[in-house]
């Protein structure tokens, strides 16, 4: 895979490349798959993958609930914004950010582990996650199934927790679809921002990143024409986080984990 | 690299392995570097890699600024626990969790973009950043070069931000330091948990899970005794969430990042 068809840019190239980088950049988000199962062996490779991530001091804080009983997926599609692609995958990932295994340790060893109340921990918690999430998607692609990132778990962190049974002090922070990609599936490489966006040298220069945004408009305007959407990249950016009315329940997240047993101090 | 070094068990193996996966069992945290440069073409490899990974509703809520300036970089160290790794590193990366982009497009279409000041948007600017951080941790292991995050980043984030000039909206998530490894740093593959502590079938069970801490305590304790490391692995845990006083000011994050225009409401 080339850079041109992740920037949607015939001028993108990139001067270093190689079959890791390649198959990184031909990722797409996988939403109908094929029929066959995902082995207990490729699961233990994803989740090995996962596990060789970075975690910050070694805390591990996350956890994942491997997913495959039909009517459990039906149910947590329902959850997440009513996507059939979650109960059509054979393998459904729920990414927990984990602190109730820290808090079971104090628990045993009559300690106290107050820092997991603060925010701070919940963002190690998240970054935990994601980082390993991550790692687990790419090593997917290797095996050549398909991923997508779920983040409408949290539209409902109270149900889908008493579903997956998780303890006080952990969060599903997203979920991740797995499975053979279906080659029927109408779906492209969808572009970036140009580099130039996103990349600052030194220091953050919002004027110079933010004069590459209306050619990314026009790119994607002309991507998504061709899979029958509507609107540029600045509209849609807009519309998501236009308000609480734009964010399918997530406005009360915070009182939510709250009552999860991650208060956010 | 195979799964028993990965879990310091021997009989710890995978039925699934490739070279991309191997790649990532083989991955370590770096901090001591050589002296060659990272070159332009590998820092933008690493940032194309980044941008292919999965961003929730493609917002791309995320910058990455690339810092070479040896000034910069020591004041850098010095605001991140003084970890002289960050000043010798020809490279460190700070990565954002941005929603200023947003907020400006919203300010230049005269319109309102109120969820950037909910929890859930920090929350998906700190998943999309470490989603991309992890993509570029595993391009740079595949170009030969090491990396370590450096969550320290957020021991300051006002002062981090001053340094970086990073607008309202956006905040330090983590660093990273890259560069070609020194192969006379004395360090090794941390192993992980058993896999069976943090994979759970269909809902989450904590007994069965934490049955396996036990022999992972012995295993930490073995390898760290090679470091000159004392404690075993929950231990340790106990002692970094103690509380307030052992978060290094990262208690006062959310106060901090309120200022910083994210409010986590």
């Amino acid at each position: 895979m080339s850079a041109t068809v992740r920037y949607g840019d015939p001028a993108a190239t990139l001067g270093v490349l190689n079959d890791v980088i390649s198959l990184q950049l031909a990722h797409r988000s996988v939403r109908k798959f094929g029929t066959r199962d995902v082995t207990d062996d490729e699961l233990a490779a994803l989740v090995a993958a996962a596990q060789s991530a970075p975690t910050s001091s070694n805390l591990q804080s996350w956890s994942v609930v491997a997913v495959r009983d039909q009517d459990r997926k039906t149910r947590l599609a329902a959850l997440a914004a009513n996507q059939a692609f979650i109960a059509q995958a054979p393998l459904f990932l729920v990414w927990v950010a984990d602190l109730s295994r820290a808090n079971r340790l104090a628990t045993r060893a009559g300690a106290e582990v107050a820092a997991t109340d603060y925010l701070e921990a919940t963002l190690l918690g998240v970054i935990d996650a994601a980082l390993a999430a991550q790692n687990a998607a790419v090593a997917a692609a290797s095996l050549g199934l398909g991923t997508v990132f779920v983040g409408a778990i949290r539209n409902h962190p109270e149900e889908v927790a008493a579903e997956l049974r998780l303890p006080p002090h952990a969060m599903a922070t997203f979920g991740m679809a797995v499975g053979p990609p279906d080659p029927t599936e109408h779906a492209g490489i969808k572009p970036r921002l140009p580099q130039a966006a996103v990349l600052h040298q030194e220091r953050y220069d919002a004027d110079t990143a933010d004069a590459h945004i209306a050619a990314y408009d026009e790119r994607l305007t002309a991507y998504n024409s061709r899979y029958g959407l509507p609107g540029n990249w600045s509209d849609r950016v807009l519309a998501r986080l236009r308000g609480p009315a734009s964010m399918a329940g997530r406005h009360r997240l915070r009182q939510t984990l709250e009552r999860l047993g991650l208060p956010s101090r």
